[in-house]
């Protein structure tokens, strides 16, 4: 298969789709439209059809779509056929919520091991996972480069773990701190940025107001 | 001050800039530069520039800018000098730890209630706030329609929550739950999504490998 050049608005939209379909086959269907995944993902059905038209013959407009192979199809565009694993960062309030929901329902990560700095976390089994010392990331992990890490460490710690999982050979990083991390070119590093979708929030809340 | 229409990336950048201001102010700086903001914020100092010249009289290029005067306008412009109040809807893993973090750092807004509808953690207290019954939510919030909710409820239960806030007059809602939610005209919602920022990862990971 070709390998796609994708921006990062249309992988968004795959993954949306991607979510979508895997719910789709848990519920037992075998076939969807373009308009169950447009009504399903919010998107609109003219831009649906335009996704799976540009990244594949995926099935035929009008008779529907074979779940299976359209959602096989966009993960292996996405690159999630095998999912990487994913390694916490940080076990306070965040890191632990996040081990302890895990990743049921992403498409087949999971979480295969997690850090913190703290001795005394050390040990922890937080949902069969037990938490090793911050400093033995590079041992303990047989391919960093091919990992992602979710970084959840205290305020102001941020850049420090950043820090050492690059050293490390991690090249993939999701961060839940709130700072601002620099990071070397060649590294991919997302923020889930709770302040920022509030600040939107507020913005159109006030907009609302004032327009009403 | 004139309101301003605002696209969403600009609001996106100029919430950077204010967890920038505000943690300059916090370190003691009374005044910096675009290059600053621009090194703090991974954005060009040109765009910076621009945002800064486009969205009032913010100070002077070369002798730099007031931090609390640029934060002061910038918040204005964002609506967020008197944030609203942030309630959380589901007291699972997730959202007990979003109370259990705060939301120090984030310019002020601040949870005021929770809520679960599993009987067994009516009364549990957290960081402060005691949970509340969720069938309880439009009596226990005097005005919703200025109150952003976080809706982090069991998989699946998604859309009940945010049906019944929307109900009692909330009209803006950050989820954390994966499931797409259907909300009517007038209804702001974002996504928290690590399943999406994961898949965007991997696509990079696969990406590079196939580049190397």
């Amino acid at each position: 298969m070709v390998a796609h050049k994708v921006s990062e608005k249309t992988i968004r939209r795959l993954s949306h789709y991607a979510m979508c379909l895997r719910r789709a086959r848990r519920d037992g269907l075998a076939v969807i439209t373009s308009g169950f995944l447009s009504h399903r993902c919010g998107i609109s059905s003219a831009a649906v059809r335009k996704d799976l038209a540009a990244y594949g013959d995926f099935g035929k407009q009008g008779s529907g779509y074979d779940v299976e192979v359209l959602l096989r199809n966009i993960e292996e565009i996405l690159g999630t056929c095998a999912p990487p694993p994913v390694i916490v960062v940080g076990v306070g309030n965040i890191g632990r919520a996040l081990l302890a929901s895990g990743l049921d329902g992403t498409g087949g990560y999971r979480y295969t091991a997690a850090f913190d700095s703290d001795p005394a976390m050390e040990g922890v089994g937080i949902s069969g996972i037990t938490v090793m010392p911050a400093r033995e990331i590079a041992s303990a992990c047989s391919d960093l480069n091919d990992t992602i890490a979710i970084v959840a460490v205290s305020p102001g710690r941020g850049q420090e773990a950043v820090d050492s999982l690059i050293r490390a050979g991690c090249r993939s990083i999701l961060s839940f701190n709130l700072e601002p991390l620099e990071i070397p070119p060649g590294v991919s590093l997302r923020y889930i940025e709770v302040s920022t979708e509030l600040d939107v929030l507020t913005h159109s809340m006030k907009n609302r107001v004032e327009n009403a």
